[in-house]
């Protein structure tokens, strides 16, 4: 973490935000992971593989999918790219699925999202075995997750839970607020936020919990995020969260990421938070980029090693 | 819904809040239950089928189970009780329940809760076929409701959200509070209430919602509480929830029963809410008896019947 002091017009010096770095501490994880991987593959055992599938030409998408493959290389996975016409049809996909399923080889797949529109996503997300779905889309895995136990949690989800476990920020009692309900990102991170450490899924945080959304109004979402100690915001509309809006020292994880145009016809990704002024209000904040992007590509690094892990010990348990 | 005006011991009138009556919206809903499944056996299909199975002797698990007995016989559903010694295991437990899974006259199968402490509790909820778990508690299930999908709701959280609808209580946009956070009532509540009306489930009320829980301070949990518009307390604490933690004119739902003994040694039931004192500044209060309690059972009603609606449809697409 780092800390710095800012100077403001009227030359008063306040204490900037320390800034949470996603971008060193994916780093420091996948150097973790590389590590373990290869003590892994030492005792003989195979390299952890993962089948990532993009259907269509969606660039974005591909990108995305280069990233992760890229991180797998670093780490020791053996990472693939199944590439599949938009025409693919939802059962085709899904016998393509099973192959993968059934194949003894593979011990993570990932369906790059979205899907064309004739593909149902949850159809699809159901149709991966639960104990490949490094994605933890599948409806078992989200009940697992929801009744806190082991299970593969979404991966940016698991991102936001770890960055708040190894910077330090105490969870315990305090409030926190989600903004945003999606079922990947928002959902899951409000079940981990306000579930009980005690549980055996290791990951709850026993803060106490309000999930604002879309139809939270402007100022209802203002007075829960000022009595806020922990503010996640996933929404996707940028600079939603103002200085105004955030406690003074208060930590603020940023999980949207929009593409803006500025006035010189330039564009840039930019999150959740209006970063420049509440950087100057918070006690630590994440940036975008460098934030819970990178940490997220991480994450899934981590779910699929152990999911490679986990398929092991189900297999020796089957000898 | 019945208000009166209630004089206090200056002489000064207040509106008392409206009683929410479970136990006569719970008869409501048992009469248009008991119209429609004499509707489906004269359409030629055989009576709903439920069956509850205790191990053990608790007494409490043994009045539960024969109110739902007579609950059943009452809207026309076929339930019987299965009665097994505490010294079964788990194992035979989960064969009995298989048999029932496969067993084309059985509807409903509800395992009775708590059960010894030999017997993990998850494995014996997981053995229930998701389409027979009237109770909602498989994965499957948790799964299902945590992604807005239609699913079998666990029948508490299910008398919550019913009774908010019936009595047009608005929720949209609203402020929620859950006090806790239990798998079966809190969590599956506070999930129905955030989430967005427009997905599948129907269920979705589209609040903003906060979940306060054992480690929720007391302050923080006064003040959650006095700025929603609903609160819904699932605790156990006899009389948690004052009067001066309770806006004017809030709606107050109280799942909580607790038995205790009062100053001449009688015991009775009483719920989270100091209800004499927060009757008198609420909008809506449900009472302990009479409210969320007789809504269960109706809900349990409600489930089975869907219950084996579901599985006739099941079973006419596979001739």
């Amino acid at each position: 973490m780092r800390s710095h002091t800012f100077i403001d017009s009227l030359g008063t010096a306040s204490i900037m935000a320390k800034i949470l770095d996603g971008k060193a501490l994916a780093k420091e994880i996948k150097d973790e992971l590389k590590i373990q991987i290869e003590n892994w593959t030492k005792h003989g055992h195979r390299a952890p593989s993962l089948s990532c599938i993009i259907v269509g030409d969606d660039p974005a998408s591909h990108t995305y999918v280069r990233n992760k493959i890229q991180a797998a290389k670093d780490v020791g996975i053996d990472a693939k790219t199944l590439l599949y016409e938009e025409t693919l049809s939802e059962v085709e996909l899904i016998e393509k699925i099973k192959a993968l399923n059934d194949d003894a080889d593979i011990d993570g797949i990932l369906i790059q999202l979205p899907l064309p529109e004739s593909i149902s996503e949850r159809n699809v997300c159901n149709a991966v075995a639960p104990e490949k779905d490094v994605d933890g889309f599948h409806i078992i895995n989200v009940g697992q997750l929801s009744l806190d136990m082991p299970t593969i949690v979404p991966a940016t989800a698991l991102a936001v839970i770890e960055m708040l476990k190894r910077f330090k920020v105490p969870t315990f009692g305090r409030n926190a607020v989600v903004v945003g309900r999606s079922k990947n990102v928002g959902m899951p991170i409000a079940m981990m936020l306000h579930s009980d450490m005690k549980h055996d899924s290791g990951l709850g945080m026993d803060a106490t919990v309000t999930i604002c959304h879309r139809y939270t109004p402007k100022e209802k979402l203002e007075y829960f995020c000022r009595n806020a100690d922990i503010i996640i915001s996933a929404t996707g509309v940028a600079k939603l969260i103002k200085a105004d809006m955030v406690k003074p020292g208060a930590t603020v994880i940023d999980v949207g990421i929009t593409r803006i145009t500025d006035d010189n016809g330039k564009t840039k990704l930019v999150g959740d938070v209006d970063y420049d002024e509440v950087s100057k209000i918070a006690g630590a904040i994440t940036p975008v980029p460098g934030g819970v992007g990178p940490m997220t590509v991480a994450m899934l690094m981590q779910n699929t090693f152990q999911a490679a892990q986990k398929l092991r010990d189900i297999d020796s348990q089957m000898q």
